[in-house]
């Protein structure tokens, strides 16, 4: 049993470099799945901006209407918050952190704000992020509005 | 380099199986922890309930107030909207969800309730957590109050 654990320990040190170097490059792909995201919702392209979304029924969003469950489920989501071009608005996310939790999930920070003609909104986000053959998907997404929208 | 990339993928065998059982035994540490943060807020101790959280100044808290940062920042955060016995009521978690992602971090989902004289509150976590030699501790935290409480 304790030769397996060091076996293991041991093992893991070419992983652990191999899983470093591909965080690095992790940065500018989420980034850009962020980017397609944003400019989906700014062509009012609801599935488009769900693309960075994992494609499962297990994909989670938490806020403050409790969780929804499933890319359906989230899709639905936003048609029901967001139904016209008015309500979406444009987007913009800004202050983005990345903390990489081993080589294949990160954790992504920021702050989204829509302008709008009938009030603008805003908040945070928490963005838990995992690697797939196709690139990295949102899992799961935790969003905020302000308590006071400007 | 094909060869460093194959060494990595045959390696990381071993390490994968290692991992899952640790995220066996994963799921009553983490419990427990949370069970700790609610008896501690039920008896009114926020410095004990602070020790779910990772002690840095790294550690985030994301909510309709923005981000609070640090382990300080996070505490004083909490000693603002919770300032006396009344405000901080009896806390409940429920229907705690988990997932991990690799070996050394966890995202746990779940419903918290404070059962209060002056108006019951409640609503969402998100938990990022990672494994410390001391335990697993909470990296961040992203908290909803319900839309419409009851």
């Amino acid at each position: 049993m304790r030769a397996t654990v060091l076996l293991a320990i041991i093992m893991a040190f070419p992983v652990f470099s191999f899983s470093q170097n591909s965080s690095e490059s992790a940065k500018p792909d989420i980034e850009h799945v962020l980017h397609q995201q944003r400019d989906a919702w700014n062509h009012h392209d609801l599935e488009g901006f769900m693309a960075g979304y994992w494609n499962s029924p297990e994909l989670t969003f938490s806020g403050s209407s409790g969780i929804s469950r499933g890319w359906d489920g989230v899709l639905a989501r936003y048609k029901k918050n967001y139904p016209d071009r008015a309500a979406m608005g444009e987007l913009d996310f800004s202050g983005l952190e990345f903390r990489f939790l081993g080589a294949d999930h990160a954790l992504v920070l920021g702050r989204w704000h829509l302008k709008r003609e009938k009030g603008e909104v805003g908040g945070v986000f928490s963005l838990v992020w995992q690697r797939f053959p196709e690139g990295w998907r949102i899992i799961h997404d935790h969003t905020s509005a302000n308590e006071a929208p400007k």
